[in-house]
């Protein structure tokens, strides 16, 4: 079968042909339908120093998948082949202290598909039937697929309370763009975005940001007080990953509000804890990965509902062996979610 | 000055002239431009059980209302004459163990205008300044006036978790119908209605339900089902105050589900504890009164926002010398909200 | 191998040879230490309406226990033979909306073992690897067979915030005194528990009450007020089952107060709704089985940390093969925990 | 009357005679009793970068108090003179966002007394009335005298969910011992403490420590690992104020967990925001001054309760007159709290 491998260490990744998996008494082979490349993706492609500290190649790449169930292992009883699906990435070992006390995202023996293990982005992948999300036919696969990160995106949105209040954004990348949906649709009262790309602005106002910012284009501060009667956002999402959009996160939250923090600085930061976390009395949530299953439901039920609208955010819609296209666009700044159809 | 007056035990209201209310230090002297009728002042037209036990004659009715500070007493700093306002009618002690942690609308020794003291039917009203809420240009007065049922409804919707869950809320009244916006606007996935009046039906609909039912059309049990994918609604609000609307409230939650009591019913309900309660392992909030002054802030930032209307469930605007067709018109389900001008 | 089993539809249990049981992939065979008798248990054994709808003769009773592993299936990875074990007695199916969003103590399809499938009253019992709690060995046989009663009173403590606030548990059996001495523990500011048993009411003092009503006396409520500044209690867990007990959780509740509800009413129960829980503003939380397995985590360093005392609670520890002096006791109120040893 | 006050810019206080202060209409006159020396006081003791920036001389210092109402403004109605009272520094606004919604802690506009102006450290206060916090004859002066910072530490606990789960205390100065205790109190199933001075780590032992570490004595990470079964402590409370205490907090704690700052860094510190914060899925709440008045509630039944035991913190009880040797002890670490008497 196709699959996009990192073969060896350095950059980039290869359509190649590999044995199609095989499956154990536990799992189901999956014929893929779509894939979404994620920034992970990204960061493995470019291998930086977190790719080259975690990934031991050969890999098949992606995480984020629809397909139908083709072939299941001897012990599978509660799902029938045929069945269309997406599917939890994260596999967790369902013994440790988080995966007992309901808390299996942050798994300490979590193994990853396309990271730890083969991925999707191939004809088939093999992984835990219990991983599995069945998908009612009124979703359309290029959504299935990425029900991943919009899982992050509800994660996010529903760890502090947003229900009328307002709630800014920093980063409208994939994530920050469905958080934006999703905030809207989960009840903020005013959703704020603060992303320099112009593209990505235009996206988050289509999704449902009132109001966009561009923070390159000077201090937001100011406009961002005008917009929340002088004293900053209720909520504050870091989505950009970036030193600068996590110092201003503790600037513009109002006192006595709620960061989310989901963006990874790549180093340490240093913040003023006194003036800017202690003395306004805030509360910080940091998201790793999506609560099993809770946001799984919660995003299906958006979708069916038609509580968001996500295809802005789809940028691109390509075939498999056009990956080399798809990271262009993401790389250059060009794409927000790239979507590979099989 | 002109006011609508219970002024001896025994059905109905009297618009007479009274003099002009005094105001004491901390008090202000607000011209009323429009209030709304309460179901609460229905009850004390009607003059039922529990009117009879706490009224005491003669009293101005109303407590829903938007004016304009005309006065104030001398040791009022913090607001000036000329300025729009509505405000909260439950005048609190501010010494008890509620009013001291943040619980003020449990006040235990709550004092309310148009029931315990004069209310706003009146060209006058006189009131602690500390209560009042400046109202935006943005905001109309027919809003305005109402905020104080809208807060029941944002305190009634705040009460659970609502973000990407299904939500039943039986009873159209005036406040369920403002529930229904509000739940709509702060993020549930599907908005469910039982109303058996085909006028607040239609509201509902118009306002955010996403399906209605009839329940004297017969059990809605199968069809509720049906539309919450076989288990239920994740969060149901008890708004009917009847006992066939409590009892159903437990039958139809989902396990693991969250019940809002909002209604009261008149009499002892018996229900099945162990069966729709307890082996369900849900959740009950009572809800009483509006939290000071989160729901206030809350329900500004949504009319604000345009995230709700409101609109339609004001079914009758009319003058202040015509309240009689006002009370008529809710005493006969044929209206929703009455606004009355002056 | 010796069980004691129901083994068909009328009173009591008898004390039987049956074959020792199979185990299947997934299976533990634990060779039985101790197991605890459960208010469960009584009404298998007396056959109450319940039993009589639920139990399908012949099955073997019993659902607390300790053990330790004699072998395994063949794909049980993360547990050795040899190691000393109690276990999760809530048979789920993992695949129900509920298992699939940690909340499997609802779980749609529950088999519980001792009630819908053989149980521990035996010296050797069959289920699944996954539901096994390894004890560590500062943990006495006595106290490891019942963790599972331990584990629904500390999900009923934690279902409220405790700390620092004073709470009423009405009804001690087992399950109350556990919570009393949890609720102690966990941080209650005052502990009150009713219950009208004296020698249970002396257990309720020695684990950990201040203070102990006889609502067999005479109304406590004057007394009680006296003891929670004239307010009620800030929480209140009903344990007894009683429509009395019921009714009084909420009339001794305080205003904005929690109610926790474990207890099963045998009947229907009517309330002041209005009067009672709407007007108080109070949160009431129904708490089925035990949250898994974060509360079994909890349990375990209270016992490991000094932290409970729960011997006076363990009123006999008798033989298996007495276990008609267990029922007996239970039966008859002389005994809280009753433990038989194999 | 007598008075220690700043009475310029620069190092110390002075004891001086000054007028006896007026009282407003709002306001009552405290003849004082006791009073505590704060951390605070000692930095505008030592005039530190926070002083120069916030305090304008000559202002008479000092918060924390017990004293007798001997006069009160002509619009007091709800205390008495004669009664004895303890009470909040912080004089909130009552209009801001803030102060409307329950969250006066974090008033926009709070003016605190020793600071913004006139404290306790003399033998007369007037302050606001509604500041004041009637104390029961139980309690003695010296615990009365401190309610403040026992506030704090209660405010620091509460902060998350602490029964039947681990605690780090990092810093056991006042606060941090004060938490130890209440801690304890409060549930939590262990209680683990960081602290470099020796005394300070036997203080912590006897209200409550189950282990104190010694920072300076090298790393104390494998040894807070052994006594978390390997995975950190599931709350850590950052009392210390110092950069690697920061640091450490989110080393040290669970994944999943909380921290709780109140240590107050006085310059930027950088943290690794991925792999301590995010990927670690971790709980922030930022704490500032007490809840008003949930804090108090709840030290003064845990005090009645006799659940702390808050001696052992008082290590020196001195005359008012002799304020420099209980500074001197602060400053150079012989003292944890002192309380000084009139």
């Amino acid at each position: 079968m196709r699959a996009i491998v990192k073969t060896k260490p350095g950059t980039g990744f290869e359509l190649i042909d590999v044995p199609k998996p095989e499956i154990g008494p536990h799992d189901a082979l999956i014929r893929v339908k779509a894939v979404g490349i994620c920034g992970t993706d990204v960061h493995i492609y470019q291998w930086d120093a977190w790719s080259r500290a975690r990934i031991r190649p050969p890999v098949v790449g992606g995480h984020e998948f629809v397909g139908v169930v083709e072939a299941l292992g001897r012990d599978v009883r509660h799902i029938e082949p045929g069945v269309r699906v997406s599917g939890e990435g994260h596999i967790t070992c369902g013994h440790c202290r988080f995966c007992r006390t309901g808390r299996a995202h942050i798994c300490q023996n979590v193994r990853i598909i396309g990271i730890d293990r083969d991925g999707c982005f191939a004809d088939y992948l093999s992984m835990p039937a219990d991983n599995l999300w069945p998908v009612p036919d009124e979703i359309a696969d290029r959504h299935a697929a990425i029900f991943d990160p919009l899982g992050n995106a509800m994660h996010s949105v529903t760890a502090a309370d947003i229900s009328g209040r307002s709630v800014l954004i920093i980063g409208a990348g994939a994530i920050g763009l469905f958080s934006t949906a999703i905030a809207r649709a989960a009840g903020a009262s005013k959703v704020l975005v603060s992303e320099p790309n112009a593209m990505k602005r235009e996206i988050a106002a289509r999704v449902g940001a009132d109001v966009v910012f561009d923070p390159a284009a000077g201090d937001i501060g100011a406009a961002l007080l005008e917009a929340t009667e002088g004293l900053g956002s209720e909520v504050v999402m870091e989505m950009s990953g970036s030193a600068a959009g996590l110092k201003s996160a503790f600037g513009f939250v109002q006192n006595g509000g709620d960061v989310v923090l989901l963006g990874l600085p790549a180093d340490e930061v240093a913040v003023n804890w006194a003036r800017d976390i202690i003395f306004k009395g805030i509360t910080i949530h940091a998201v790793s990965g999506r609560r099993m299953y809770d946001t799984w439901y919660r995003c299906q039920r958006f979708l069916l509902g038609g509580r968001v609208d996500i295809d802005p955010v789809i940028t691109h819609t390509i075939r498999l062996e056009d990956f080399e296209k798809g990271f262009e666009a993401l790389l250059t700044g060009k794409a927000a979610k790239v979507v590979m159809t099989l």
